[in-house]
This record gives structure tokens, C-alpha cells and sequence, in this order.
């Protein structure tokens, strides 16, 4: 998106706002598409950014979405998603919400414990329905160059590995299931190609072993993706285009096995379809010097984007990359920039060299399409929340689902 | 709150829950002014907790609120706080909200930058009035001891102490405010009574340079209390009942001074008297073994209470205190408690040491009265909202001011 393109949002719906730009998201679906030559179906994952104008754009774009509480599949209805093309994963899934999933026709419930299993069958049976399924498998090993890694270690994430050899059939004898298939989610936010590539070679090692105690033909393999994006100034961008000839032939010879010969492996990810085509864009509120530094407050901090303020797990604080829109040619100087909160844990980057920010002036966090807005406590201290703009078919309109002003999407 | 109570208002209104006690909040309230013998005013800064049955209750019993944003300037006025009776602190109040704060009349505005301040004059002269203001000021020193400090190091908040020779005088003379005293918040959270008596020393002597400077009669001098609670197993509770010994012989020396005889020192506190009579509850809804550890998923994660997943600002995870409500007399081992979110960053607590949580159990976190649900992302993944439940007068109701379902408080 332009930087004129990003001023007009502010200006015209005011600041904080988060913008984003649908048709670069469109672009990257169908060039992922591409570069994979069709071979995956494609599954967005909603936790990553649920604003329905996303999801309703996206949607024919798509193969399947993944939710992750019973309101995500209910966007997934909502944005027109057919209930067979949603899955559902999620270590909590509350009673109500199996419930839910089977009387709507969820197309896979991701099944996480074997409990679980236990309890969606009984709901299945009791509804007079098969429900399909999916077994996610926690792997042991997971590739170095992860992000929050998902596996490994103990986890609430689905099946250990190791277990899987009497938890199968289990889970594939009970009455109220049809097990479709596997899924696999190692970690998140990778950027190198060669640690993808081996992450699938290791999930196909896994899911063999899984049809090795099945037995059975299977519908579908997930591949948790993985794929990162940059949000470090220091960080190199994946190299996509790396990835066909890497991961296409692991992936060809597990479908090589009879049982997987009508499986349809499928990609999903959420992060790096939507992350780089969303920004943060808020105003600096005032201007201090204060014992050798130079202190920006800006209207927008750890209550409107956790991860950028580096509250989102991770160990060390470093800065994101941050533009002066409205001052691009400034002096260069290091700036610390504070929200609007009255805690001190509330800073956005320090020390950060960025073209002087003035009273009044601009500022874009970009990469904020994913994990923003929805995963930050708009909450607190009751400032105003940010509003959602999509830029799309060339035209920018206002998508928030603002709740503190009870307003949803289509109301207005 | 007995366990029993809790149980109930789990069961009467769902998990999760936040619950607070608010006959217990106004007794600690009463002991408050009781325990100083009636020598402060007492300042409730409504970001701990801005429930409005909260606000409401304790409204009576206050002198004053302490806003941090002007849509908590609202909430105080709406819970029938006179307007001449709440402060407005923050480090990017925008012009608009300084607009409407002269407007509905704010009894004290805080000013935290030189800038703000002519802002400010700007604004109240065009409106024709004259803004009652106090000065923040930046100390050099914070006792140890203290939680995040607001102080000592280059700050968004406040004037630094070394500058306000130069800037009081400038910040005196502006023809739109009447400098009416000072606020000093150096810290919060401090469970020791010598390091608060220390840091009321330190502040009296920063009050009495600031004197030095304006040579005038002033109205109000605030104390940032930073009375903590205990969050970690091994904390001790701050003795209080040492605190007036202690402090108010530091308080009435600085009062003796003829500039501060008329002066209303001031106990601004949010945490210490609304944090311990909050809980909040939930249920297990899976349990897992994996790898040798015990797993039990529940209805709330970090979406719910970011504070106690170690995500507001903690540099290192301790395990809070947690109970278990329905099987106190369990089995004790070590159980990971994880929340229901897809990410493994959502842990509440690892190998804690707590009563077998068995699926359907209600866990509690207690001291989650403060820094609760409106500092949480409640709306991550979509999961449903928190209610929030009072017991006051000895009976239960709910209080929610659920965004999520569109219902404001007063309009059920």
C-alpha cells in the first residue's frame, strides 16, 4: 500500500487505525496457489486476523478455513463458507461447542486429546450422526528456526507421537467418529526454507506411522505451515519461491502410498497470507526530552498491538521496524516511542532510528495484518479502539466490528 | 469470599467469570481512612478496575477519582462523581479529550509535559476558564523494592525533577491554568513499609523544591501509593497497620510549611484496595498427560487474565497462586495449566503445586481484582467474554459490561 494510500486512512478515518490492504492479500492467495502448481488445497487459518470484510474476500479464494472456537466457525458461516469446508481445532473445545460443530455440519473436527475424541463421538452418536474427523499428532521433533514452537515438549496440543500406536484405534473404532485424517501444527513464524522443507519431511514421516496403525484410506493431511514473516529489521523475508522444489517431493511421495492416494494435503496458515498487507497507523500525541532521551507518545501502545510492544511471548524486547509517514525525510535519530498508557511497560521501541516524529505526524507499524488488533487488550484504560479500513477493488472502506461502540460489521 | 460463594457464582452465572467482592473492597476502603486517622483524601484510579458497579459502590466512600483517559473521566461522572472531583492523568491526553475535560469541568487536570501544558492553557482560554492543574513530576529516585517503576529513568510521565526549576515558572505563569500542587507516582506494587515510607520522604522533599520554585499556596499534593499485594506464593503482604507511624510524621512536616497548609495530601490507589476481592474462575475442560506432565486445559488463558499468564510486563513466568475450589482435597501434584487458546504461549501455569483439577472442576485465581479483564485481549480467538459478578449487600449479581454480547451496565 502506498504511503499517500496509508495517510488518507488516517486522515479520513482517524488514528489508531489498522489498514489493510485485501487486494495485495488476494495477490499472495493466488500466487501461493500458483506456486505450489495446485497441489495444496489452502486453509486460513482465522485466528490470525477474524474481521469478517478478510474473511468475506477471502473466502471464495479458498478451500477451507480453520477456526478456533465455535464463534470463528460461526464467522466461517457468516462470511459464507460452506460448513463442510471448515475444520475446527483447539485444546478447549467446551461441550456446547462440540455440540454446536456436529448440529451445523462441521466438515473436520481437529481432534486434540483423545478425550476429546471420546466426548465428540457421544455427541455424534446421541445426534444420530457420523462426525468426520481429523487426529493432530504432537510431534517430538520439531526443526530448529521455529518460532513459539507448538511440539517437542509436553503440550495440549493433540496426540503425542508416540502415542499414537494405541491411540488410533482408539479414536478410529469409536462409533461417532470417521477418522479422515491427520494434522500437524510443529510451530510458527519460520523464515527459512530449508527448516519448512524438513518440517514436512518429518510430518509425512509422522503421518505414515499414523497409517501404519490405521490401515485405513484417508482424506486429508494438514501441514501447519509455518511459513514466517519478518518483523525484525535485521530479518530476512522467506524465500517462497524455494519452497515447490523442496517440499513437493516430500510431499508427492507420501501421497504415493495407496492409503494417501486420495488424501488432498492442504496448506494452513494465517500469518503470512494476511500479516504484510496490515498496519498499525497512529498519531504522536506529544513530544518530551527526558534524561537524554527524546520520548514520542503516540496514540496507540501495548492496548492496541501486544506483539509489536514484544508482550506476545516473546523473551527478549526488540524493536520493529516503524515509518514516518507524514515526515519520511526527517532527521534520523534514535526516538522512544510510548503509548498512551500510564504504565511504564508500555513502550512501543526505544532508542529507535526513525525519521524525527513531530506532534501531529503519522506513524505505520507495518507486518500488523496478523495478531493485532483481536489478540490486543483494546480495553484498557477505555481509550478508543482502533478502527479497521480495507483497502479493496481500489477503494478503502471502513470495516470495523468496533464492540465499544456497538457496532457490527453490515449494521452500519 | 468464602469458597462456597465462589462456587455458586461460577455455577449461577458460568465459567469464566471474574467476581468480585465489594462489601469486602468498602471495608478495606473504611480501614484505609481509618488506619490514617482520616489525614488523606483517598483517589481511586479507576485503570485498576473501571467496573461501573464497582465505581458506583465505591463513589461514596472516595474523595476522588483518578482518570487515565477521558472516557474514564465519563465513567466517574456516570457513577456520580462531581466533576470538581476527579483528576485526569496520562501522557497522551489528545486535544480532543483535553477539550471536553475543561468543558464538563475536571477538578484537577495532571499535567505530565511542558508541552501538555500550554496545550492545555490554549484550550481552557479560548473556553474562558481557568483549569485547575497539578504538576507531575519525574523523581530521580525510587526506592528498591517498588514493582514497574514510573520513575528514575527517562519517562513519559511527568516533568523530571531536575527540570522543574526551569519549568515550573513557565507552567505557573500560563494565563489557562491555576497550578493548584503536585503528583508524584514513582512506582507500584510495593509490598514493603519502609520502602514506601522512604519513597513519601523522597517525594516530600521533591514537593518542597517545587515550592521552593513557585512560592505559592497550594491545594493538593498526590501520593502514588504503590501499596501492593501479594501475587507469587512466597510474597509477604505489605504490613499496613506500620504505615502511619511511618509516613505520617514525613507528611505532617511537609504540611507545616505555610506554602502546603491549607494542602490536602492525597492516597491515590488503585490495586491495593480493589485487587485482593477479585477471583477469577473457570473450569478444566481437558486433561491430558504428555510427556511426563500432567495437562489441564481450561476456559480461560491469557485472553482472560494477561497479568497472570506473566504477559503484563513480567520479565520472567512465576506460577500465581491458584485454588481449587471443587476438589480442595485432592491429591496434590504438579499440573500444568494451560488456557484455551492455539498457541503454547498461553499458559497459566506450569508444574503448579494445586489440588487434582478433575474435567468440570472451577479453578480460581484470586487477587484479580485489579488489572483483570479490561487489560486482557478478551477478544483473541473469539472465545466468549468474561462475565463479571458482584457480591454486595451480601447478595450476588451481575455486573458484566460484556461488549461482546452488547449490553452496556444499566441497560439489562
Amino acid at each position: 500500500m502506498t504511503r499517500t494510500a496509508l495517510i488518507s486512512s488516517a486522515e479520513e478515518f482517524g488514528t489508531p487505525v489498522y489498514t489493510y490492504d485485501v487486494d495485495a492479500i488476494l495477490e499472495r492467495l493466488h500466487g501461493l496457489r500458483d506456486l505450489f502448481a495446485g497441489q495444496f488445497d489452502i486453509s486460513y487459518a482465522i485466528k490470525a486476523n477474524p474481521n469478517m470484510a478478510l474473511l468475506r474476500a477471502m473466502r471464495p479464494h479458498l478451500d477451507t478455513f480453520d477456526a478456533s472456537s465455535f464463534a470463528e466457525v460461526q464467522r466461517a458461516l457468516d462470511a459464507g463458507m460452506a460448513a463442510d469446508r471448515i475444520s475446527f481445532s483447539g485444546p478447549a473445545k467446551r461441550p456446547e461447542e462440540l455440540e454446536r460443530s456436529v448440529a451445523v455440519g462441521v466438515g473436520e473436527m481437529v481432534i486434540e486429546s483423545l478425550s476429546e475424541a471420546k466426548q465428540l463421538s457421544e455427541i455424534a452418536e446421541r445426534a444420530g450422526r457420523v462426525q468426520p474427523c481429523l487426529v493432530r499428532i504432537n510431534p517430538l521433533k520439531v526443526p530448529k528456526k521455529f518460532g513459539a514452537s507448538m511440539a517437542g515438549a509436553a503440550s495440549q496440543f493433540g496426540i503425542d507421537e508416540e502415542l499414537i500406536g494405541e491411540t488410533l484405534p482408539v479414536i478410529a473404532a469409536l462409533p461417532g467418529l470417521r477418522l479422515e485424517g491427520f494434522h500437524i501444527y510443529s510451530g510458527t513464524n519460520c523464515l527459512d526454507a530449508d527448516a519448512i522443507a524438513e518440517n514436512f519431511s518429518i510430518c509425512c514421516s509422522i503421518f505414515n506411522q499414523a497409517v501404519d496403525v490405521t490401515g485405513c484410506r484417508h482424506k486429508r493431511v494438514i501441514f501447519g505451515s509455518g511459513f514466517g514473516i519478518p518483523y525484525l529489521p535485521d530479518e530476512t523475508p522467506l524465500d517462497h519461491a524455494q519452497l515447490p522444489g523442496l517440499v513437493l517431493p516430500i510431499v508427492k511421495e507420501l501421497l504415493s502410498r495407496p492409503e494417501f492416494a486420495e488424501a488432498k494435503p492442504t496448506l494452513e496458515l494465517g500469518r503470512w497470507l494476511v500479516g504484510p498487507f496490515g498496519w498499525l497507523l497512529m498519531r504522536v500525541i506529544s513530544c518530551k526530552s527526558s534524561r537524554g532521551k527524546e520520548i514520542r507518545t503516540c496514540d496507540a501502545g501495548f492496548n492496541n498491538h501486544l506483539a509489536a510492544c514484544g508482550m506476545m511471548g516473546s523473551v527478549f524486547r526488540r524493536n520493529w521496524v516503524y515509518e514516518n509517514l507524514t515526515n519520511p525525510d526527517g532527521d534520523i535519530g534514535p526516538y522512544t516511542l510510548v503509548g498512551p498508557l500510564c504504565t511504564t511497560i508500555d513502550r512501543l521501541a526505544a532508542d529507535l532510528e526513525i525519521a524525527e516524529p513531530r506532534v501531529g505526524d503519522i506513524l505505520a507499524i507495518p507486518q500488523s495484518g496478523a495478531y493485532g488488533l483481536t489478540s490486543s487488550p483494546t480495553r484498557f484504560i477505555s481509550h478508543p479502539e482502533p478502527r479497521e479500513v480495507v483497502l479493496q477493488n481500489g477503494q478503502m472502506h471502513d470495516a470495523s466490528e468496533s464492540l465499544l461502540n456497538h457496532r457490527v460489521e453490515g449494521q452500519r
